[in-house]
């Protein structure tokens, strides 16, 4: 048993997909969330900035002794992640990429998986290695959405601009001919919809924050890490307090009544 | 005569179309610009973190002993110079807000003039103000139109999805009856066609980078501080150099063939 809390940090607020999970299969879990909403989006910044945005998130959410960090961002576990992971032994330090490919390797028939991401993401071709790694067999293709954050990010998550938006981004996936689809940043599960709707039914898609969830599950239960009692979530800004509650809520679908503290990140 | 730079910023390129006329108006003076890549985009931001990114940003042009700086940026005219204008004696800042509505209130025939700008610049009222403040009869509205900046971004700046988004924004401000429309934010003129044709021919769109040069003109003529000799322009950012060029020539309309300098703005 083990009461210290699970950090979870976001380039902003798509990580809460993933904190939703989180809270269904592991709801005695104690959460500590940060959001970094005064420099988000990471996913068009280049890889050096990335670094380090990631290296200041970490030392955050490590003040507060925490047992094991999610890293619910398809950027950052994509580029920051596989950099500056040795340099916190002892702190597991989960990503979105490895649960997410495990996945879709197991989701897949027909062998073709297409990943949709930001662009710092794709360019990493983590997911790819990743699948590569856990099956050799696997063709997979990576999309830049660039456009999907700031389509949930101003709410639409449906009608005739996402749809346009969603048509054009899969056209190559489609014609590629996958059956799984990996939403490969927390903020895309919300296009899920739209997205479905244009892939058709017979294409799976993996969401990204909800596959992490259970690897952290896994990972904890393994350790003999799991918390008892009933679990709270305290969350953490970059910048505008008073966005998060009404914002945030769509992403974990139901209302934020806790607190939000804002922090000034570029001192860690 | 004084041969001093001029310090141009904006929280990421689209200060560049400033630039560009700047160039065109004044081809003697020397122009250090700085592009906040690092932070992009500041409209969704709150007032505080405006007000902190524009203190850092004046605070590094200071360093070139400039002798004016244009604030080539809506939402830092709008929310960070009132606050921050004191801190700077004897330092000229000209901001985007007074020229436009300058323009705006010359060009309005039926009183009636709309503002187009990020979340930030539209909360804060300015261009409004300064409006009533020129000329009181005049009728003023302010529409936010947050997906402009991301549309600009990743190059829909003209066809359906451009066009869809620009009908809803305008929708309130048509049925307004505005005659002017003020192009608030030094992305948006790379949205000038559809905004046109969407708005009609009949109304009269203010260029707000492009006004904000011809008020440095003015000002230094004024104050006998012009530059002579051949001019050159300086960049900096605070990420991704390699992007710079590429999407930097869409704002500046020709290519950028001098050195692209990386800074960290958090330092200063």
């Amino acid at each position: 048993m083990d009461q210290r809390s699970i950090g979870v940090f976001d380039s902003g607020l798509g990580g809460l997909t993933a904190v939703r999970e989180l809270k269904r299969v592991l709801p005695t879990e104690n959460i500590i969330y940060f959001g970094d909403t005064g420099r988000v989006p990471y996913g068009t910044r280049s890889d050096a900035a990335i670094v380090k945005y990631t290296r200041q998130d970490i030392n955050f959410l490590k003040r507060f002794d925490v047992k094991m960090i999610l890293v619910a961002c398809g950027t950052v576990s994509s580029v920051g992640l596989p950099v500056l992971r040795e340099e916190y032994p002892g702190l597991p330090l989960i990503g979105v990429v490895e649960s997410a490919s495990r996945a879709a390797a197991k989701a897949t028939k027909n062998g073709k998986v297409a990943i949709l991401g930001t662009n710092g993401t794709i360019r990493s071709g983590s997911y790819q290695a990743e699948l590569k790694r856990i099956c050799p067999d696997v063709d997979a293709i990576g999309k830049a959405c660039p456009m999907f954050v700031p389509l949930v990010e101003n709410g639409y998550t449906d009608g005739q601009v996402a749809r346009l938006i969603v048509e054009e981004y899969l056209e190559e996936v489609l014609k590629f001919g996958a059956d799984t689809i990996v939403l490969g940043c927390t903020h895309y599960p919300l296009l899920k919809k739209v997205i479905s709707e244009v892939a058709g039914s017979d294409v799976t898609l993996i969401d990204v924050g909800a596959q992490a969830a259970h690897l952290v599950k896994e990972e904890l239960t393994e350790r003999g890490m799991l918390a008892e009692e009933d679990g709270s979530v305290s969350y953490y800004v970059s910048d505008n307090v008073e966005n998060f509650a009404t914002l945030g809520s769509l992403f974990l679908q139901c209302e934020i009544k806790e607190q939000v503290e804002k922090i000034d990140i570029e001192r860690f």
